[in-house]
């Protein structure tokens, strides 16, 4: 997606211009890997004229490859970001209906070439909610991702009210999960998607659920977030991996410069952590780490170097001078 | 419509930010008039959004009395706009596909209260070609004006690609044309929207025909543009007012700043001339001189006074200081 | 009032262009009533030239009705601000002297016309200090709108050192503030423009006696600033209604974005609290709220809505980001 | 001068910032002079603020010495700058009124400590405009510099409308100029501050007439520009010398950057030209090339080198890139 | 290299930021190349820090394949770009003396690996001319391209001043240009370099000779420049095949927006010409359109696409807005 | 130095143009210096080029007299900062080889002329880092001052990895510093060039055997830095004079706005301090407070006046507006 702010902390009323960057669930997530100095690919659809080839150009200058991004249709889905400060809330306009995305259907993608080097398959519950053409491609993508033996993640929140089509978020969500390896999601998720706990479960307790409904799934973990306010935000990362219940402890990140995208970083760490660490208790450490590190970088991305997410990782929360 | 350009001279793949200003065919006209000292109106539909009280905003801003600017749905319509130079010509990509005026409908609009204190209702050809809705809201407001004894005035294009409803431009445009007191239109848009002329016909016959045909109609003119490159434009006006054809000089800009809006900035010194001028001819020049100054002004609307445009249209063309 | 500031925290000396905005006490606060969803009005004069016209749209812009501003005389007043961070004190040039507004009449202004249809005129204590004429406009003003049954609040701080001309700030403001519905100011402005407190007395005290010096006078509040460092601001709002001594809470803005108006903001906050709640302490919090929230926004005025207020104002201090 | 302008080619109806440089007659030949590598200073008077010390900077940074720049006030001369194009003028507001430069007295300079380094003493017919105590001050360094033999050269337009205090341009100039070695002024000029001439005399009548009414004078130059448009101005250069009267070519500036400040541009390019040719003509070239150099280069002072103005001056119109 | 300018046309003595992009000879060509449709990838060595990696991702943005891009030492090359208007010429410093790609040694890459499956090798003048090094690798280059069948291009001008190390110009080119099938130079780049002709030779007959002492070159091709102004620009191509000579008129550009990469705007026009053309009159038609529409783009590169191009081959100079 | 740096808190990744200014150990001691009242120059040798100019001109600008900058070689030293927040750290990159600077020699520099109105004399250890030259010419400095009985400090960390010349930091350092009157540095410091003492040693214990070695140092004094994060440092001083142990309370910067030059700020601080109290304790404080001040200024330079440092050093860190 196009993302549209206005500098620094103006308001859209006080507007001029708007900075440009590009960003989106999965797109954040597998340009995050790429710094992370994984090789990450974004299959995507853009409108084919010279916005889509932009956002396409944006990719690649975050060292994806873009040789499976799909051009069709004339709109590019675009969000607008008004940043805020302490009491003051972000603000978020989306403009997705009618998107070159939301237009996808199965039969534009062939996943097995798009798949076939590949030993990761990342998805986010945005993409099912878009429309039933995404949700479709993305049930495509998962089996055949099974059916060649590669690992899938999913991030899943639920977003209830960005469901509009004729299928409903319960009736979707159980197919794309239940072949998922990773799971990324929340209590609120795991209760409202799929009605497995109460608001008093707490998160090890849904997460059990989750795995024993759907017994492929062998991680699921999440960051809790406790936005102290705007520019102040606290992170830690849980997981239950089916055996033990791993947690970090709380990250505080006091000047928030973006605070967009820090679920993808998450996300991004985690596969990182889960291919390069052996302990899952390293894997956590290493996503919460590259999630605090994200509410520093400007844009949707996280332009940080595993250098620097280690280091926060072992302990450095100086932020002292590399010279 | 929200205008968004990289700056300068960027092209799209070039953009790291887009300057944003807001236009439109009937709002530049609205805006011109008031900047030319007459108290204006704009009549639209914006999304129920910070983004459509922005776009208020900007009207409030350049004078307009936004009191009849209505609200609803969510997509503000675009257009993105590369500033072309010299053989590089300037690139325009539309988003208006699903846009909150998109989808207004006549129901939305109680014209004889919108035009209560009127003298005169201005409309572009763009709106009806927009949608089915978006006709029939004009084609109102241009029966309403008629009942009222308001002057109505249209600027017409033929833009057969912008067609994309069940009805053709063919359908639709005599029943707007015809109620019309002024037009604006060129030889190929009475041959192509009326099928009343050839194209080896002139100017001056076309706008016999289209006045034979729809005797409501007082007054046929025209812009004519020479496009020596993207940065040196000609331009001359023409009219037949039913008994006399009237042209002026071509007025010469050599360094274009920015080319949009120039043929609103025509038509609203059409409307200032026909109303301040006994002569037509006075009336063509002053529309004429206007639309030139347009060219050196950024943004879609014309942001000069009388003063400019009486001073270059008595044959001022040296641009000499003013302290 | 112009505000020309040097962008980010660069200092005067770094400045190599200047953000341009308007304020200025009553400005800002007539736009923050505006945006809480009041009619509101300004009434000025500006210079009589391209500027003094930027200014009104700027106003026109922020949603004011500008059919009150007067255009005279040649200089626009104007205020220089660099923005302070930590132990670094934010400074403010001012450039007042023989502005259009200084330069005020009461003659110029037929207060009676300008008020007919307004249920609340208010005014801040920089009016009078500014000029003699710009003071006798002010109780030309407060005494038709006492007439005319409109409810009058005044913002007065002590600024001793503005008085230039030949009246002082004790002879002129009592008959201004003897008028007044409502009056916010603090005990060192009660103490020093009125003589009725001491150093030692508290604010509940100082407002008590300026009650009963001036018996129209109905409240008297006040907001409590504490300055951590510039980057860090506490606020509370107190107020005195002739029965009950209420105050709020204290706000922490720890990350501040722009100081300036933030008084402004909760005599507005104040105005649209002391409409819309029947209770004094909902609309001192309101008040409060709409105070603490200033110190995010850019520029002068206030450009929050009513739900960002009263998200506050409940205790929603989390700034999380609104979808 | 601060001067504040758009940025681009923005009107002031549409300027959200301005750009920021300072200028000024004396001051702009002083930095030009400083830039073809001659050693000058700015005698000035500034407001005794952070904004005062700012100008002076510029200045420092501008290669001047800066130790006869006096402080005191408390307002900054200013002018804001709308940059026209093609047919749209250019327009300028000034701000001087109540500025510290206008406010100094000849009290306040010791002249002699001044120049006592000083070869040439140059003033413009601003100066004596702007109030009875700048003009009275100019005088007093003129005189100074007769008594200490240094040259004086003055560059003298008529600007009616600037001079608001008790006397006349006509009763003031001519005890400046009788005084100068060097005078640049036009026909106009010379007609309306010393009734010597008739509109239908030319400039060589005209420049004789001067010097025969104030023997001191050695030499009277202009430049003469054609205004093609606001883009495009065409220069030449006219000297007469007692003896002869020499004139250069047009230089034809078709694509002007920033016009202001070409006037100054040319003075201190005679200024060089007469210290360091001996040759009239050669002379009067290199000012007409400085001057035509100046409208390509942004700001008010000309920062170019003599390399520059000798390739032009010698006939190298051609602005090859130099590598 | 890393390429910083001032905004506009800021001299360098004005600038408070640079504009930064990226170019180089062969990085431009490589990139124009890519707009053009074809697959082009670059070969160079950038400096082992972030600075290194940027550069590599701008190349990425620009759709080149970057896998052959090599990393060591500290510093990126450089220049400085100073633009210029009218008759004031653009300045240009460099900075190539000790950067990574200087330093580079042929041992460093692996030409088979690197050329595997190149149709076409296109090398430039500037890089012999940096280092012995530079110079060595670039032979190798050409040798392999040779062995392996591989169509090479070399663009080369005289730059005298460019060549600090220990071997002349006149030792080095003979070696490299004869086994190049095509060479862009000048007349007085073969008379320099080679000693093949006059200064009174025209370029067909300099081009012949060069052909006759070099046999394995089968086109030899210009454009040549006149520089009306910095502002405007004419253009026009020239090529000997060993049959026929064929030129194009000229193309004007009236007005400049960058000047730099026009001549690799040129080679990598040339190169598609010759791929796709079968007529040279079409293929160096090809050649100066491209060529001339890059002084309309900023930056180094050519993001023209090939629409563009054919339009103005075919002889469309209006400009004309494409929507 | 040139120092380049992304806006904000984009990283090089991110960056598309760069911010510049110029800094450098000892041109930061100058400057803050000249702000603080004194006056100064500062001694270097720059490119002779408009890079080279443009450098000495932003030195002038902030009030140092640039007569004593020499020109020679083509290189400008530089730096590029990407400004880091909260856990990620500011990333710094070098390229100082080969820079006009570090080709430097003794016998540039007749350094009785250049000292001859000089009371003090300010070196820092990095010039001697970077070349034998630059080494040999400080040493030439310091020996003439003392011979002329100026006073000299020294500001030497122990920078190992910058040495890169046949001599090390062991052998050059103690040559340098026994001929210092006032010395900042660290216990590290004293430890690592002078192996004085031993990683248990406090400050005190250090800064004892450093007099003891070299008498001619009269007191030791350094800043201690606690990096709470990248956006949160505290500082405080502490000096050794040989008889008593000073040291200052934290001052606590919860905003850092720029971070580089903080430790130039305490120099020039204690500089001042030195100068202008009796009391070793004030002097101490002032330079603790400067240095907290330069934490919230944008740039290399300590832009604060002394009235901002006094404010800070007794106490008030509220950083209150000031009209």
């Amino acid at each position: 997606m196009m993302r549209l702010s206005p500098p620094g902390y103006s308001k859209f009323a006080q507007a001029n211009s708007f900075e440009l960057v590009y960003g989106g669930g999965e797109a954040n997530v597998a340009i995050s890997c790429a710094y992370l100095g994984m090789k990450a690919a974004h299959v995507t659809r853009f409108p084919d004229n010279a916005l889509g080839k932009a956002a396409t150009q944006f990719l690649r200058k975050h060292w994806l490859s873009t040789e499976h991004v799909f051009y069709g249709d004339k709109m590019m889905g675009k969000y607008f970001l008004e940043k805020g400060a302490v009491h003051r809330p972000s603000e978020v306009i989306y403009e997705r209906e009618g998107s070159s995305f939301s237009l996808i259907e199965p039969s534009m993608i062939n996943w097995e070439d798009v798949l076939k080097d590949a030993d990761w398959f990342h998805w986010t519950g945005i993409t099912p909610a878009i429309s039933e053409g995404a949700a479709m491609s993305c049930l495509d993508a998962i089996k055949t991702a099974n059916r060649m033996g590669i690992t899938v993640s999913g991030d899943i929140n639920s977003r209830k009210n960005m469901w509009h089509y004729r299928k409903s978020m319960q009736e979707i969500m159980p197919d794309l999960v239940k072949n998922c390896d990773i799971v990324i999601t929340s209590s609120r998720g795991i209760r409202e998607m799929f009605g497995l706990c109460s608001p008093d479960d707490k998160f090890k307790t849904c997460a059990k659920r989750l795995m024993d409904t759907f017994p492929k799934i062998k991680k699921v973990a999440k960051k809790t977030r406790k936005s102290v306010s705007a520019s102040h935000q606290r992170i830690k990362g849980k997981m239950w991996n089916g055996k033990k219940y791993v947690k970090t402890d709380f990250l505080n990140i006091t000047h928030v410069i973006d605070r967009v995208g820090t679920g993808d970083a998450f996300a991004s760490g985690l596969i990182y952590g889960l291919l390069h660490y052996k302990n899952d208790m390293q894997a956590l450490n290493f996503a919460t780490a590259a999630c605090a590190l994200k509410h520093t970088v400007p844009g949707d991305v996280n332009v940080v170097s595993i250098e620097n997410v280690i280091n926060l990782m072992e302990g450095d929360t100086s932020g002292a001078i590399k010279r």
